[in-house]
């Protein structure tokens, strides 16, 4: 099997798998019971709290476990807009985010909050001054990814974290799921005030994740109760789903510049094949994030490439796993300005640490195959 | 170790923990994702599904998957205000919910919402007459859970399901967390449009839940994005988790009566045992929950003999654990009408199908030594 959707999901590490089962089993009880077994499991949740901090370079107390990406996404967006809206009802986010922030802004649309979705450019890039001139007097927020799903374009966060500095009344939320591990980002040099991370992205597990929140921050919770979690997140704790994110946390910290290395490699030798060939059109930008690269085959439906290829173990994606249900058009590629020939016959390749460089060359011979094996059924 | 704290949360199955890892290691794919591994992994989470509606007497599409009970209750209570505020305001429901009922519901009048808390009897328990006589033209949410936490009161909810189907534009939600494999509950027969189930309280996975939902009954979603579970539940699909929800579902109904039997045996020879000293009063209801005894030794700090019986490997606790780091007074016991030295001398047994009756007879003696010794030392 070559497994090249990796922005989709990753295969859980052993280690991570290890630690949980460890952790499900031996220290069960709930760390806020008052006894000591309970204070055993709450302890073990400090210590991974702050291995966390000290990876992402925050405090313990800025780190808020969650049930994954589109949690922290959620929990973000709406808690600023319902938190803070006797100060402003306006909003301001991209026309290419994840559906988890933009269905998430959508829904705020229909609680008679107004949201500004900024352009981008061909590369999807959006532009630091469209945002400052979007800013209103009643912005409240600021919502962009550090890289995009799809095409893996990298956004101006610093730049956009350090004129936000001036509106010290708007919030700054990045939705760091795609780019955890794979490009630099600084919560607290570059202005970040929530950053949400996700644990089955960088193979640890789903259903695992933090966001970060600096201690100005105040947020409606979207899930009230006890008072776990600094009181922004209630639930009994997944103590081994958060020893397990964690510890994929850690996984991925080590030799990580190689690791970025191996990744950018990898999509270099990609891009190269795929340049070569007249019948691909690339539509990642190239200085896009080492481990994401959309292409079209124009004419040819993606769904069929896609199960040609799985028939021979290769598994890649069209647009994200959570619009792929969606019919057709790429909303992430419209976007960027691409023609509907381009926008209906995206693929996506996403890597992970784990990928050869053999497999990239297997992947491009078996893409030409099948795509002269389709064009030849198809006449 | 005698763990007699399984309201709090419960030592995960053997099984359980085998089918999450198998499930996390081998079918890791997203089953949102087009290729046949993302195909297989969906069809697992169907199969998932099925077994779960068929458990649970509902269909399959009622069964929407959450990261647990705080997030099902949420999830319900806040899904139906925000969804359908536009017909009314008022929402009703009981002074002695989980705190993930209540501070949502305390959340709400923060948006303006209008709650009505019914009050309860010295046993906990609310009478379906008071949640018929609040009930107003703009009432759209009755919310009552079906055993409370702490206590162990059953609630009748099936009579108060009985009634509300007289008033088709109220929806009932029942928090059948503490309820679940321990009293009788039928969805459909009882007129329940929304019902919260968590993982961990049957020895299955932190993190792990359901809500089921009437086909009727639409909500606001707390997590907006991708169209996961019927679009009411956004976010990659924790779907070892939810394997290991559903085994631990299935583990649970394998001869289900003869657990409640034991349960209630236990609970009957505990009963007795504190009866019989003067020194301890029992404040839960004689007719209460089979897993659930909660008692009091006024002038004796809950938190000293807890820490106490846990120096000889004996886990009990005060009030819920989602409520525990709170100071001193039981908001349950307290609107059960308790005074005040009852209120704050509390404990709680909780057991699982797991405990022995040799633990029962074990608990008591060691809980008199306990106290005997804390008499000694108070001097």
């Amino acid at each position: 099997m070559i497994y090249l959707d990796n922005s989709a999901t990753t295969h859980p590490h052993p280690e991570v798998l290890n630690s949980f089962q460890k952790v499900a089993d031996q220290y069960y009880a709930n760390p806020s019971s008052v006894h000591s077994f309970g204070s055993e499991a709450e302890r073990l949740l400090d210590r991974s709290r702050k291995q966390a901090a000290q990876i992402l370079n925050v405090a313990p107390q800025e780190v808020i476990f969650t049930s994954g990406g589109t949690e922290g996404n959620n929990m973000a967006v709406k808690g600023i807009a319902l938190q803070h809206q006797s100060r402003g009802k306006h909003l301001i986010t991209t026309q290419i985010e994840h559906p988890s922030v933009m269905e998430a802004f959508r829904a705020l649309e229909t609680l008679g909050f107004d949201v500004t979705y900024i352009n981008v450019d061909r590369n999807g890039k959006v532009n630091p001054d469209d945002i400052k001139n979007a800013i209103r007097p009643d912005t409240i927020l600021v919502s962009v990814m550090s890289v995009n799903n799809e095409v893996g374009t990298i956004q101006p966060v610093r730049q956009i974290g350090q004129f936000l500095r001036s509106y010290p009344k708007v919030f700054f939320h990045v939705d760091h799921v795609q780019g955890l591990g794979k490009v630099d980002l600084s919560i607290k040099e570059w202005g970040i005030d929530l950053c949400t991370l996700s644990g089955h992205k960088i193979h640890g597990l789903k259903g695992t994740g933090a966001l970060i929140k600096q201690p100005h921050v105040t947020l409606f919770p979207l899930l009230h109760g006890g008072s776990q979690e600094s009181e922004v997140r209630a639930g009994t704790e997944n103590l081994p789903g958060t020893v397990a994110f964690v510890k994929a946390l850690r996984l991925l910290n080590e030799d990580l510049e190689q690791k970025v290395a191996h990744l950018a490699e990898m999509r270099q030798v990609l891009w190269k094949g795929l340049e070569e060939r007249a019948s691909y059109m690339i539509n990642s930008p190239e200085d896009g994030a080492p481990h994401i690269l959309n292409f079209s085959i124009p004419k040819y439906k993606p769904e069929v490439v896609i199960h040609a290829l799985g028939e021979e173990g290769i598994f890649i994606s069209t647009k994200s796993a959570c619009s792929s249900k969606q019919p057709d058009v790429s909303a992430v590629l419209k976007a960027c300005h691409l023609d509907y020939e381009r926008t209906t016959s995206a693929l996506r390749v996403s890597l992970s640490t784990l990928n050869e460089m053999d497999e990239i060359h297997t992947f491009l011979r078996k893409l030409d195959q099948t795509v002269e094996n389709l064009k030849a059924t198809m006449g």
